[in-house]
């Protein structure tokens, strides 16, 4: 079975560090490649809080934390958890913490991330995968764990291997539930069902979850925009249930007023993930010849409002 | 000629009050219809404010006030300038202030609302007309006069007839410039052309005009979107030009930071004219087998931002 004796949190964010931390605590050697946070995390370590109070602390002595990854080791296993904005940077940042045997898994939003970093490191490096993780950055090494924390991996194009085992078993015995995917792509626009809707009229409308499901005119379209994400997965090839668009609906509802991540960024001028998370999945529809207008509208609107940050 | 003995408003607002105000100087016996503005006006009068300091102050004993419409005598003519939303009192506002030969003239937003007092009154009591008046009611009694304020209006099916050369007449000598429209529908498009993309996307990204023009996304947007209302017009066999495009955002670039109306009426958490501004132009354009995806697109999103307040 693979080991991986050395692994690097590239985007050490939310998501990075959550996961990050959940493997330092399995006992894996963990660095985390950090930027404006690294004087902090190095001195004062993690603090993952829950909204149930508890928090879980681990010392900046149990992991390394690095600012310059020209400077570290090669990694066996690289977690990529950058926001997709600064996918510009992926190449700097990584190029110098891999070597021949790499494993490079990208847990980002949306589509295009797995086949930038294929491109970059080539395909036989690259898996994917998707959490649904609530998590938010707080502050600088502290992290608020609202729900979910579940993952799924597969290979670009392939049914699972033994390397994607190995990943998925080094998250399970970290306590972090990962399941196998026959087919990434499907598991990406599954995805996209919840995303394109909610990430993107919360974002263009600055709407919590619950506000946009408050009313039939909302919750009309957000089933018809999930319909159109289905659409587009199909022209695609791949099978998604119209029973997804159900399922949404049913397993948000209960969330109540919840900020997705776009919403977030919306409010604090940062720039949103519009491109990975809608922008491309609207150019694959459109190259399959399947009519998305509801989807190419609202990502022409993000465009606008991104723009006029 | 027609004369006019005495003028009834109603939706005394920023812009039946600005108007009527212009009659009243003008030495026209007019009445204004108020509703919550009316202990204010009925004792204070108005006052009409301009950015360069200018004030103008009617007083109270120059005009009538009306709280009750069928305590107050019938008018020869009436300035509908309502908001759209509240189209649902018209006939109880109207209908004791009309007699045989009453002319009712609205000025309100968008589509559908002549259709409406011709089904309520008779088509032949109706014309319509549309302005470009940037005012806004400060407080009750004090509109603050920003920009604009001339009036074209028209016949609903047929050029000017000596009825409306005789309302247009009444303005001008009020100082209000007015033009005649031959093709009510088509200025109606026309003011539509700006419309459905500045009011309709300030609403739904809170943007005011200047942001949304000031990246080329958002230029492209607002000129798709001008591109889908010309095509609209175009489908009911109105002629609309091309070049109302590069016009209209030529003369909007220089007003600077904008809130429209439907901005406005978000951020005051006020109903926003959908229905009137983007509703029935999507319908119609659909009614003529035109596609307006942006437009549905843009008008589903404000439905299920109203509906969220």
């Amino acid at each position: 079975m693979m080991t991986f004796s050395h692994i690097a949190i590239v985007g050490a964010g939310a998501l990075g560090g959550f996961f990050g931390c959940k493997l330092v605590r399995a006992g894996q050697r963990v660095s985390f490649l950090l930027r404006s946070d690294f004087s902090t995390v190095s001195t004062h370590g993690w603090t993952i809080r829950t909204p149930s109070g508890t928090a879980v602390h681990i010392p900046a002595d149990r992991f390394q934390s690095i600012a310059d990854p020209s400077c570290a080791p090669p990694a066996d296993l690289l977690l990529v958890g950058l926001k997709t904005t600064a996918n510009n940077h992926l190449e700097s940042l990584i190029r110098p913490l891999v070597h021949d045997h790499s494993t490079i898994l990208t847990l980002q939003n949306g589509l295009g991330n797995e086949d930038l970093l294929a491109r970059l490191f080539g395909p036989s490096r690259v898996i994917g995968g998707i959490t649904h993780l609530a998590a938010t950055r707080a502050a600088p090494g502290v992290i608020d764990h609202l729900s979910g924390g579940e993952i799924r991996i597969g290979e670009l194009d392939s049914p699972p291997t033994p390397r994607t085992r190995a990943v998925a078993g080094l998250f399970q015995a970290a306590g972090v539930p990962c399941q196998l995917l026959d087919n990434l792509p499907q598991g990406k626009w599954e995805k996209l069902v919840w995303n394109i809707p909610f990430n993107g009229l919360g974002a263009a409308l600055d709407l919590t979850t619950d506000r946009l499901l408050a009313s039939p005119d909302g919750e009309a379209l957000l089933r018809a925009l999930m319909g159109e994400v289905i659409a587009g997965a199909r022209g695609l090839g791949l099978s998604l249930p119209d029973s997804l668009i159900d399922w949404n609906i049913a397993r948000t509802r209960p969330i109540g007023p919840y900020r997705t991540s776009m919403q977030v960024d919306r409010q604090l001028r940062r720039p949103m993930e519009i491109e990975a998370i809608i922008g491309e999945p609207v150019r694959r529809a459109a190259a399959a010849g399947v009519a998305v207008p509801r989807m190419t509208a609202l990502h022409d609107m993000l465009r606008a409002l991104d723009a006029a940050r």
